[in-house]
């Protein structure tokens, strides 16, 4: 059994993550923990979200002094701000835990990214060269031996898993670069009063155009420059991304389809189809991320989708944790 | 043509208030405004209501002065919190402005239910004393001299409209008190940040149980206790009361019948259904209350469907205008 | 293990039980049928429910032949239409199944409500009087012996949940009916194409006033007569049910509370709250039924929250067996 | 007063023509029809669509004798059925009725594109070369002599109101096809029982991927080939099309501004927006396309935002009838 401790565990992608982890049959839960100025410190987690109760009961302590919350600990989990990961997770390594951090504080290698998309200069340049980025179906070896694992952002997941695929057997023409159109429910501006994501307020639309956060790091990691647009629906969760590439001259639509089934054929939590498209109500609640494609001439429509909580966050870091200590890729998951 | 103020512009029911008045062809609207600590002070209406743009395009002005924004003006609608209206409404009918308040800050005489249900205490026993109650298809009379009008909550509207006509024929069992259960639009709690109606949070529940604001106003102005359970639901506008009654032994569904027809025969804004029951889609947009009703043995079930922002709310309070100057009462409504 | 076949598998309740029971770890699937006639026999059931992609791949068959199809068959689900149910529950019960059945075709003793309510002639009094009317919590010792477990109706365990601990306590006031004002998600209809269920044509409305079929099957059980009221809500699974009482004059909360405690205190899957009412978000996807309650002179309401097709169907089906078979009682469940 | 007449009045699109129409000041409806078939046939509008009630209470008549029903009408609505428009239209051109065609059946020149696209072999080339398309912000002048106007699609309305300006001023590089995604609510499917817009079933997802039938409607309009996906999004109504184009080398963004601006300049129901983008809920139940774009580099984004059944559809069709007969543009319609 592995200790872990939750810090953030309060927002939602902390309490899917207490949800996993507490019936996960190698993780035991030593603590979930909230910022000490936080008004939910020293209340049950199922107070919450009563979705919870008589499931995960326990209490949600402040977290006061690091050294002493990391005595124990195996494995931290990170649910916490861009900033507030930056600056714990060197502590946690420092203390020998393995860290998942479901933030972007160390998705990108590149520390004045943190500054232009950010709005914080980034301290940690060491943690930034060695954080595996964990995209769980590409990067299975380098986990094996991660101590800080950088869990993808929510649309970053969906548009590369949809690209990946094509990119690495080379059949997108580079001159074109891939739009990705996506649009993700509420719950990914996280839990928090605010009157753009108040009820009344709420509505299909797009925003952070040409300046979303989630631009650089789906670039860097895709080594290509793309178009994304993302949008808010009026959903509590889930992400649907359609993403529309030019083929090379010549490629063929089977060609596209032995490049999805080759690199996901073994991959559980990428479920492939071979007709149709996926709808949003399919992976709501599961760890999945469904995809489909087709192909007209030179143009490939991908669209992929996912619960940005799961597959987005929450359950892609398990998956992580599964695959950095070797047990069964969808343990607790499926 | 009376010019008019808007105070409290920015919130749902002010930018509906707006929309109406903007096209009434007896009204001329001299100013918007919003309290002068507020970030919205000195936006366009239509950049806080984008449906507005191109329609009412006006800026919303701090109120600094209320002698200084009264003068002129023949009428002001008040759509801001009850203790703004406190305050508010006798300064701008000292003024000389006849004065339509759509907060609850004069709608019952008592002045221990502010105490008890508002947590403020009142200090204008003289206009509580004077404000007449605007729920405009029994009041059409008192209307016609008023110079402060105290315009219905939401709820109190569907709930009166419901049960007075039964309650003036005399048909109601009065050992069993009325049973109403409601169920509102999340724009009920008005246009701010919080946590309880972000968009994540919000699903359907019963709230404020024995101890809403609204109950001592329903009985206080049937004159009979009732038991009011009001719900929030998961759509943005509207209110659906389903009220359960007892009956006088005797009494015939043909009277019931007759006393519905006989109390809205000649009320526009209120449609009765003589069969099936009222969807809350049906009167979303509109400033209709919609009822329907079913008798079985001692037992009647009244439905009362109304957006709860205008029927509820600024439809309301200009259907009280029309009546109160004389005008046709559906001006600028239908 | 038990081989068992679910007939009717395609619908929303049909799939959630094969979730359940393809996870059980005492329970082997051993088919899943759909009515012969259907344009969905043959198809897989992932191919139906997408969510079930990669975890019930089962294909679902005609049902052609019951002898045929009973051979080796443990326990029968039928997740079928009454009338279906109606014919088939016998011929399966005569080939030494264990069967529970979803519909309403075995719930209530009386064939009288059959013809009133159902539109149909009973014609099997022998399993009428034998059938076990599977409220789980309620029903725990009578389920170890069953052959034919009628699994209540979705308003019904709602209802029923909320008002039995005060009834057994005899807490109630007999001259005044409870009144059930309950409002359920759209999956409560079925899983088939129709007007009245398509997505813009649904609206929050009452329906089946004074004549819903689950009237008779709520008042039956807990032998006294209620007013019960339906509603359409305009969301696609969970029942909020508030119910309003009268207690006997002189009874305090605290025999409120105590009522409740001790009706539940072991009950896994009730969960009571001690303050504050439950939130329909809080049950879906979960097979509980939270309530809470409040209490205030005389009168006393109590809401319930349960997931239509879990608790309120399935689930519950599946509690049912864990009882009937000595299983833990949330067995693949929770 | 011109006479007119709507037929397939029941459908979304007809009742809120019948709205529009009703209150039109130089309107005069002497008939609303559906097919004699149909079972809404001798009942009255707004027993179909309960929000008319008091408003628009005519009856829906069946169409038996197209010559019958053509006597005295001036100018006819068809809100009806491809393959019904095709065969109704020329007859009431024939009997000398001015035709506004909802449909489909006369918005592209080629034939090929009917067989191809729409299932049907198109018989009336003739009208077919005489039809004018109404997309009313481009086609002012033409429609002042139009016998037969075909009004756009929803899809096609906000696409080409998107791209046009741009296309118009040659601003956009031919080498790479603009991507349209663009999100439809439900109505744009029509008012009919079917499994896949049921409540339960709909969720957001793309359907028609490279060959939706108002694919060849852009792309001829337009004059370029476009990629187009379309998605179905859980809401009733309305559109949003996100749309992302490359320049020309050396386009500026200042021209970018300056080919929208000069070319809606002085179109009411266009609504430009100088800084972010529109959200679905400012345009839903308002007769406008709202347009917003942002430029990076050679990118351009473009989102516009409209009702499917307003602008996309009734409103667009009574703004080409103002146009038509020189009524003020948006008369009846703000």
């Amino acid at each position: 059994m592995l200790n872990t401790l939750i810090v953030g565990a309060t927002g939602y992608a902390g309490a899917e993550l207490a949800l996993y982890l507490n019936r996960h049959p190698h993780m035991n839960i030593t603590g979930l923990t909230v910022s000490a100025q936080s008004a939910d410190a020293g209340k049950l987690l199922s107070d919450l979200h009563p979705q919870l109760k008589g499931i995960v009961d326990l209490p949600v302590l402040p977290l006061e002094n690091v050294a002493e919350a990391a005595k124990g600990v195996d494995v931290v989990f990170l649910a916490t701000a861009h900033e507030v990961s930056h600056d714990l997770a060197p502590q946690f390594l420092a203390a020998g835990c393995i860290v998942f951090d479901l933030s972007g504080a160390f998705r990108v290698k590149d520390p004045a990214f943190y500054t232009q998309f950010y709005g914080f200069e980034h301290q940690h340049q060491d943690w930034l060269d060695k954080a595996v980025y964990g995209l769980a179906e590409w990067q299975a070896d380098k986990l094996k031996e991660a101590q800080l694992i950088a869990v993808p952002g929510c649309y970053p997941t969906a548009a590369q898993l949809a690209i990946k695929p094509l990119l690495e057997k080379d059949l997108l023409n580079q001159d074109q670069w891939p739009v990705i159109n996506a649009t993700s429910g509420v719950s990914g501006a996280g839990r928090k009063a605010s009157l753009g994501t108040s009820f009344c307020e709420v509505s299909l639309h797009a925003y952070g155009v040409f300046n979303h956060r989630h631009h650089p790091e789906i670039s860097t990691h895709l080594g290509t420059p793309v178009i994304f647009t993302p949008h808010l629906g009026s959903f509590p969760r889930g992400i649907l991304a359609t993403v529309t590439c030019r083929l090379k001259p010549g490629v063929s639509a089977e060609q596209v389809a032995e490049a999805f089934q080759s690199a996901y054929a073994n991959k559980p939590l990428v479920r492939l189809y071979d007709k149709g498209m996926p709808a949003l109500k399919s992976v709501v609640g599961l760890p999945f991320c469904d995809i489909g494609y087709a192909v007209q001439g030179e143009h490939v429509i991908i669209v992929a989708a996912e619960d940005n909580l799961l597959k987005g966050a929450s359950a892609q870091a398990v998956q992580c944790l599964n695959l950095r200590f070797g047990f069964p890729e969808t343990t607790s998951l499926v």
